[in-house]
């Protein structure tokens, strides 16, 4: 059952969009914008036991437009958006530009998740009404497509920041819907003896304190000891809960909370918006007795101006290298939560 | 046994430097540089079940020096650099800012392949004599480095272009021995009913023609039909061989002739150096039946000016995207090599 609040629609290419809560409907004479003609598919990559995506339509797509041609502002007049809306307050679609299709032989799904209809601001300064709302939005979005046919694992993520290839700084995050288990999550997912390996972490990192950065209302934020990146968080759940929906409202609450804390430490440590990636690793859709809701933070510098990069070793070899200690990384970033 | 136009010499603060070929000593007055201290570990990541590097003292490494000051210069008058030579043909040393140290717990090695003691160029134009000479070098440091106590894995590699972070641009490559074998490599040398994948690929793409580039002197070079990279190429040899010094040095000679082709055409592609990643994947060091000598080019650029990101997708689900098809980009690059 969809929530009360939610307003479905279908563009004239097909794809649908999500309207959360209140808003204005699209001005006369919106045009909406439509999907080109590209080439999907996924290969088999024997190397390296991995699915690779193709998408060859993106390189067209629509790459830091002006201001005032946002895909993901509202419609208006003489503008029309992604969003065929004059007002909204969460909105999501299916990308224009995916790298998965929902037909064969690709066979995902593609979201983009608006946060607000205001274009400035990012995750980090949503108001908590908004912050909320977007909770219920991942829920009912994770609850949506993992009930699809044919869906394996749906990946709730954010890019942000040119320096991860960020092409439009409207609010927003993504949604990917596998029609596999990524490498990633099939890793994390193995079986393990001793139950689940992210209550064992959570276990351990409570013990040693000292890379501990948040634990309050069910919810823990720390550096992870072994770390890929330099200023990498991690965010969970104190308690074994496999998904969103597996939450009550207020700790999906608590959780996001959490979360934008995190992301404003990120904004003050080197005084810009940090460009960096959030991946949340939540149950596959046949279900897992080994997953364990929890979020990933992948800030990309290492310093003031300085980008972490992914070179031969990480790249070529699947070895990160991570210039920092994770205990002293927990200590800077503590100190600047609020 | 080391080859005979080896030179070892060893700087005050322990690291090992090997010239290779004709060289003259240092001038009057050199000053080795340093090792600084430094906090040298690794880290076992349960949830992505992979070694993480902790390497805190490379913040302080050198970024983009100025010409005159570049390290891995000749030594000359006033110019103490990391090679104790005022000329050399080609030189090795031990990185002063390593990610792995000899000693434990880290127990690995990080070396610095010098190709050659002119500053201005890059693989792509090295004169044939140095490009011989450079597969002799490697073959040496790969038998040395896999016959020591506790490596496992000897891994060739080349970072190319401040897009993948490289901090020095004098031509050089490195060598990371693993004291374990790392997740890629583990991944390709994993059990298969059929024998050795590589060798079944490299058949498939002979089959299919399409997507190879090169297939001469018992070297191929061919866009792999899963390419995860818009203008990915690996090179390889033809028949199964695990390792360099398995190859006769006529092999080893095409090998890096062939290889040379490739990063003279990515060159061409869009007018620009072009900055990319050379990952070598050899045989570990206690042998293995699945393992195919390989070479994979990860060239970062998907367009004119555009890079290829890892971004969520990516870093967070293991899930590569590529925006182009691999028979085009195979298209395109054989029009370009000479």
């Amino acid at each position: 059952m969809p929530p009360a609040d939610r307003t479905d629609l279908v563009q004239p290419d097909g794809r649908h969009v999500y309207l959360y809560g209140d808003f204005d409907p699209a001005p006369d004479g919106y045009q909406a914008p439509a999907m080109p003609n590209g080439v999907y598919q996924r290969r088999w990559n024997p190397l390296r036991r991995e699915w690779v995506l193709v998408a060859a339509s993106r390189q067209t797509r629509t790459f830091l437009p002006e201001r005032a041609d946002c895909p993901l502002c509202p419609s208006g007049p003489g503008h029309s958006s992604e969003i065929p809306a004059v007002r909204f307050e969460a909105a999501v679609f299916e990308n224009r530009f995916p790298a998965m299709v929902p037909w064969p032989p690709a066979g995902g799904s593609c979201e983009v998740v608006v946060y607000t209809d205001e274009h400035e601001g990012s995750f980090a300064t949503l108001p908590s009404a908004r912050l909320d709302r977007l909770a219920e939005v991942w829920t009912d979005r994770y609850r949506d497509l993992t009930a699809r046919r044919g869906i394996k694992y749906v990946y709730i993520f954010e890019n942000r920041g040119e320096q991860v290839g960020v092409t439009l700084h409207h609010p927003h995050g993504q949604i990917y819907a596998y029609p596999f288990i990524p490498p990633v999550a099939a890793t994390e997912l193995g079986r393990h003896a001793g139950g689940c390996r992210q209550c064992e972490l959570i276990h351990d990192e409570l013990q040693a304190r000292h890379r501990m950065l948040i634990n309050e209302g069910g919810i823990v934020a720390y550096v992870p000891e072994s770390a890929r990146w330099p200023y990498e968080v991690h965010v969970a759940t104190r308690a074994h809960r496999p998904a969103l929906p597996d939450l009550p409202p207020a700790g999906r609450r608590g959780l996001l909370a959490a979360m934008q804390r995190i992301t404003r430490a990120y904004d003050r440590l080197f005084d810009v918006p940090m460009p960096s990636m959030m991946a949340m690793h939540q149950s596959p859709a046949e279900g897992s007795a080994q997953a364990h809701l929890h979020v990933e933070f992948y800030p990309v510098l290492r310093d003031r101006g300085k980008l972490k990069y992914l070179a031969g070793s990480e790249s070529g070899a699947g070895v990160f290298i991570n210039d920092t200690l994770a205990e002293e990384s927990a200590e800077r970033l503590r100190a600047l939560l609020e």
